[in-house]
């Protein structure tokens, strides 16, 4: 079906752009302002865990979000694009694990168990099908490369699964926050409408409305 | 773009089908077995709490699944379809919002402060989206109708913000699952890794499948 959208995708890219500088703000100020700092090793455990949602936001989603607007961005040849596209995903991937190690470190260091929740069971899946989709991306579209049949028809799948896990790691991002925000509000740390909360549940609408024009910008034509 | 996918939808819509059967039991199993049942009045406010998950996932989610799949799974005329789409998304709103009102009428009866986590917030701008979704659709595409040329340049628009607030719809979900987990295992109610969690995380598990079919389903072509 040749679908006609009526508008191109710059627009959406502007959009992509401002929101992920909105969402870096805001991580930043939530995890460094609100929650102490940042730390590899620290006595206090908390500046370790910060490093999750801090390197997952800047690192993994907003780098992830550029690199699949790189085919609607950059005014390049195709080679290029692809070569910018699975490097900055490549990029996205080897941070999205640091992250993950920072939540295990600070887990084993204070004594909680692991992986019980299901932001931990949607957050492990969604990185192995990241890493999957990563791997199949780059033997079929770059090297050795299938034959042009059937890159053909991995094309829409690769699409499809690229965007599929896109949306899994928003929808990761936004239970990882609700978890947090739930320890801290139920151990009466911070107040239920206290700044914090407000500031930290506006980064989880701001990552979907960034979701939702990454998605757009991918599905309509380019420029 | 014409898009070959090299598949037709039916097999994935026979998994929506099965994979709601498994939400459906994941759910009710959890909050009448587990949660110790439903009820609209009771000096037990825990079983109201319960028949907003229960009505959110058996009544909105699955009805609202099947109404984006009528267009693949019944051979009927396109009036016909229209028309099972449109009733189905109706009666899955009317529901979305009975099951809203039974979350706040156990936190009004319970002095718990409303709409203060992100789940709620995000559930709030869902089901708004959905309404709206809904009652532009009616009125473009059933009555009055738009012009043809308009019909044509708003039915991509239809179809992706009804599968946006469809997958919104799934992560809020989601947020939902892990807010009521995370209140029982802080306060010890239940273990980290007890049937019950198992369960409830299973269900979630079970809502990102089910979503990944629905959306399978609807964008290769029919049969
Ligand atoms: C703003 C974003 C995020 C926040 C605030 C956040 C928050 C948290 C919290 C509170 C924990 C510890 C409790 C638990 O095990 O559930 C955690 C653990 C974890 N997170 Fe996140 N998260 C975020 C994003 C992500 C994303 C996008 C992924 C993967 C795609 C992810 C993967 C994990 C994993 C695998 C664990 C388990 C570590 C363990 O069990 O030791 N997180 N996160
Ligand atoms: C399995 C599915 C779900 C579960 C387990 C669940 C769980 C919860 C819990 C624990 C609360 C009370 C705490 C709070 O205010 O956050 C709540 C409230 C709420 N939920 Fe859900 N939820 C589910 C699905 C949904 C969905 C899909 C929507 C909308 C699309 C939704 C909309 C709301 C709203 C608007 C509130 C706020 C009520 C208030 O603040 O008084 N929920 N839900």
């Amino acid at each position: 079906m040749a679908i006609s959208w009526g508008v191109k995708s710059f627009p959406f890219t502007i959009c992509v752009h401002i929101l992920g500088v909105v969402a870096a703000v805001l991580v930043l100020v939530w995890n460094i302002h609100f929650r102490g700092g940042l730390a590899w090793t620290s006595p206090n455990k908390d500046l370790i865990f910060n490093v999750h949602p801090v390197l997952i936001v800047v690192g993994f989603i907003l780098v992830s979000s550029e690199a699949i607007l790189v085919y609607k961005s950059i005014p390049r040849s195709k080679e290029y694009k692809k070569l910018v596209h699975l490097s900055l995903q490549g990029v996205a991937l080897v941070v999205a694990i640091v992250a993950i190690l920072a939540a295990f470190k600070f887990h084993n260091e204070n004594g909680i168990d692991n992986l019980y929740s299901l932001h931990s069971w949607l957050g492990l899946t969604t990185v192995i099908l990241f890493a999957l989709q990563w791997l199949i991306g780059f033997v079929a579209f770059w090297y050795p490369g299938a034959v042009e049949n059937t890159r053909s028809a991995l094309k829409p799948w690769h699409i499809f699964f690229g965007l599929l896990t896109y949306g899994l790691t928003i929808a990761t991002a936004k239970l990882g926050i609700q978890e947090k925000l739930t320890f801290l509000q139920i151990n009466s740390v911070i107040g239920r409408y206290s700044l914090e909360a407000l500031i930290a549940n506006s980064l989880g609408l701001t990552l979907v409305l960034l979701g939702a024009f990454v998605f757009l910008a991918a599905v309509v034509s380019s420029r």
